[in-house]
Formats: C-alpha cells, structure tokens, sequence
C-alpha cells in the first residue's frame, strides 16, 4: 500500500525549524520523506512523503507537534496564502488503495488533531462532504487574519474543532485528492490572446472541463505563447482529450502545437489512458502492463 | 532487478514430468514460477519465470537436469518443431538490468550447459554474434532430426560444446530478446486481401519494419478482418508508428481501423512512448512516472 502526502507548513526561512520538520518524519516507520522544498519569499515549506496509512498518518501528527510549538502566525509574513501553522495535508491514493480509503484516514487524521493539539480542521477535496468547502482556495479564503471572524459564520464552522481558531496554528485543512497533473502546451504562435482564449475555454471556472485549471502565458526567451494547465482528476477529464480541444481551438486561429510537456509527475494510468485512446485499444485492462503483471504475481506467491 | 525467463522444453504430454519441471524451479531461491503451459499436440510447455540473474541461471540448469534425464528425442513427436530436449531459453530484460547484461548471462548459461550437461547451444537474437544465427526458425531449421547434419556444416558449429548432438537431448539455443508484444488491428471490413496487404507492408520479411512479423486473418465471427502481429522490439519499432502506417494504408483501400488489441502482456514503456508521441510531450523521462520514481526512491532510501 503506497500513500503519497504532501504537507504544507508555513515555514520557509527559519532552517533550523525546517530541519526539525524532516526528521519528525524520518523517526517514523513505515513512511519516507522524499523532498522538502523550502521557499523563503512565500514563508512555507513543502514535504513530500510516501507509506502506508500508519506510516503518514503518525507522520503528520509529529509534524503537527512540531509545527504547533515552532510557528506563531500572529507574527508570520510571507507571499503565498495561509491559515495555518500546517496550513494543508493531502493524502493522495498511489497504489493498494482507493480514495474512499484515503478519506478515511483523512477524517481520522482531522479528529485526532483537533483533539490533541486544540487546531480546528476543514476537510477538503473528496474528503468534504459540503460542495461549498471543496475547494482549498475557498477555504483558505481571508487567511489566517480573517479567520476568527470566518469560524464565527456557521457556514464555516470547522469539521473538527471548536469554531475558534487556535491562537498561534490557525487552522488546518486536511483532505484527500488525486494526484495532480501539471500540463504545459506550447504552440506555435507568439500571440497571448490566442493562449488566453484557449485556457479560457477549457477551464472549469470559465465554463469548461470540470478538472482543469489554466492559464495562457508569453514565454519571453521563445518568443512563443504557452496553455499552462493543472489537471486535477485525470481519470474524468483525461490528458488526451484536453489535448485533442485544445488542438482544435489552436485551428480556429490558423496556429498548431508545437509540443507539449509533463511538468514533475504523471501517474502511469494517465499515459496509458492517452496510448489506448490513440491507439484505439479495445478491452485493455491494467495486469497487461508488464510490470505491473510481474510485480501482482511477485506479491501474490 | 527483475529478468523474465521463458524456457520452452519438449515435453507436454507426461504430466508428471512437467510437475517436476515446476518442483524444480520452485526449489531455487532468488525466482518466481509465474506460470506452466503444455500443449498436448505440440508436446511442448512453455515456463514463465521471473528472477535476479543468479536465480534464473540456476533455475535454467535445474531444468536441463531434469529434462535431459527425462527427454528422449529420438521417440518424440509433436506438431511445434524443435532440436532440443531444452528447446529454446530467452532472457529479458525487464528492470534494473540492461540487454548486455542479460546477452552475457545467456553465454554463461550457454557454456554451463554445455559443458555439464554435454548438449551443444546456439546462441541467438541478441546474444549472437553472427546476423545469419539470430533467427530463432533459422537455427531450428531441420530440427533433431536433421540436426547431426547440420552441425557438421562449419556454418553451424555451436556456440558452446562440440559439433555433435546429445543423443537424446539435441542441443539447446540460448539467447536474449526484448519483450514481445502481441499487437493486432481490426478493420472494419470483410476483405482479407486488405488485411493480407497491409500486413504485406508493414512486416519485415517483404520489406517492412524491421521488428515486425505480421499477418492478415479473417475474424469469421464477426465478419471482419485482422492484421495480426508480432513486435519483437518496440524500442525500435514503436507501436504507434506501425498503428499510423497500418491506418495510413487502409484508408487507401477506403477501409478504417475499427480497434487494436493487445494480447497479453505489454511494457509500460511501449504505453509511454505512444503517449509521448500523440500528446507530442517533449522531454519526457522515464522517473516522471508517479510510480518509478516513488519505487525508485523507495529503494534508495
């Protein structure tokens, strides 16, 4: 069983803080930090880590300690939006489990930090059970500043938690997700509009696929204009269909692509989802790929 | 590291004797038994294991003590030809382990048989050195029983062991190939000479891509037709670049592709590189797959 789970602390200039956050983790078993990115102007640190749900769930809840104790957001500056001290955890299913399980150990991992810690928790994403409170954005809406005043509105009052934030860690957001998709397509033009009119067509918030975010920008030094997406659940809104749209609204203004390309990670299913669109692969099922087949059967005996 | 390991032995009729083909693999640490398949007119099976090398090297001259002790060619029959008691052994390179490495293990276990067991080995596909020996049909061209002939031929004198047969076991070719992918298109219409065409075009044997072995059948059931084939490398040959010509040639005959199939197993690089191709991803590497990298830093960690 393979959890990924990507906390966000808001902590980025302070080393010695930053530090004591990685070995939280790596004094607990069954989980692996993977990275930990630090960024001094937004003020957050970013741990990427993967196990069972024992493993990152006893891993967040020593980071949670730590961070509860070191961070004071009263005094906190930095760019980038936050609510609190751990301003987001997201468990993400990679292998061996579903995400009906990973929203579990989300609520699990909620209620024991409101209990132990005195930190009110919002779920989010599929772990919400309020279409109003999804979205992180919407949450973190008003940040930490504006959040006392938000808690008090019982269409904020917190999953777990009194509806007071605690007065040095805020409140946190906990959920579970897929993995993103960061998706760039380049096309071969180096006129903006033409980018900005296609992200606005497929995006979800201006009226087209339900998992996408974009945006059009001018990459200076190529003189070339850029579709930059996240996709946000590859299984309904696919990379080859987005592609194929966004292909055939380049046309309409005479421009082609010229390629695209996978920022970070891309599960396997997403890129076989592509192959067996193109291909036209009829009947194709998940134990046909080789490596999964022999690694099944190598559990298995 | 993982190599699969096909070993095709001339026996399929004696269950008793293919039981104990499987006790002995099972026996030796280090390798997996994944599968056992007789074929009864063919008198053949067909065992798919999976192992480190040291695993599938011993697991192979467990085999070749049990079948030269129970294997008498000079009495069998059977439809699949074959020179050997062992008839044919390719290692593939699956992960962690490059071809070299697995053409150097196919020449240890070459000399070993040869030397323990007294049955002379051909190498072949990529662990020959000679284009006129790759071929696997080429060298079992006469099969046992015009094998002591053959060898006397300086064109035919083994790799490994003296120009002579084993009496009863023959001798064994030996080698090591890139996965195989059974790969067939379906046209959506009843005319075999378009699928014979096609086939025609696209296979190696009458001027089409190298790593191509394709024909054209009649699916009498459905009243359509295929073109069925084999891709024996698709690092050279890629699946989508067969699809496109295979599509290319039938809209000439105004004929579309109805759907492919992949019959049985695929590497997920093969998936990858069709996705890469239609998506027209640039820079894509390999760790980029959620699940490589996650195992990959698992392992180092």
């Amino acid at each position: 069983m393979l959890i990924e789970c990507i906390p966000n602390l808001s902590e980025g200039r302070r080393a010695d803080v930053v530090t004591g956050f990685a070995d939280a983790v790596r004094a607990v078993a069954g989980v692996r930090l993977l990275d930990v990115s630090s960024d001094a102007s937004h003020n957050r640190s970013v741990l990427t880590l993967v196990g069972d749900a024992n493993g990152v769930e006893q891993a967040v809840l020593a980071l949670f300690e730590r961070a509860v104790a070191a961070i004071d957001l009263r005094t906190h500056t930095g760019e980038h939006p936050r609510l609190g001290a751990v301003d987001v955890v997201p468990f993400v299913p990679i292998e061996g489990i579903t995400m009906g399980e990973c929203v579990a150990l989300a609520k699990r991992v909620g209620a024991a930090v409101a209990e132990r810690f005195k930190v009110p928790v919002y779920l989010y994403e599929e772990a919400s059970a309020n279409p109003a409170r999804r979205n992180l954005e919407d949450i973190r809406r008003g940040e930490f500043e504006g959040l006392a005043a938000k808690m008090a509105s019982t269409d904020w009052t917190p999953d777990y938690g009194l509806p007071a934030p605690h007065p040095s860690a805020g409140a946190s957001v906990i959920g579970a997700r897929m993995p993103l998709i960061a998706y760039n397509i380049n096309l071969a033009t180096d006129r903006l509009d033409v980018a900005k009119k296609i992200a606005a067509a497929i995006r979800h918030s201006s009226g087209g696929f339900r998992h996408v975010k974009a945006a059009g920008f001018k990459l200076q030094d190529r003189g070339i204009v850029q579709v930059s997406m996240n996709l946000t659940n590859y299984e309904k809104t696919p990379i080859f269909r987005v592609f194929e749209v966004v292909k055939r609204e380049a046309e309409r203004y005479g421009v082609s692509i010229l390629e695209s390309e996978i920022v970070g990670l891309v599960p396997s299913a997403a890129l076989n989802a592509a192959a067996e669109f193109y291909l036209q692969i009829e009947g194709f099922r998940p134990d046909q790929v080789l490596e999964n087949k022999l690694r099944s059967l190598n559990a298995q005996l």
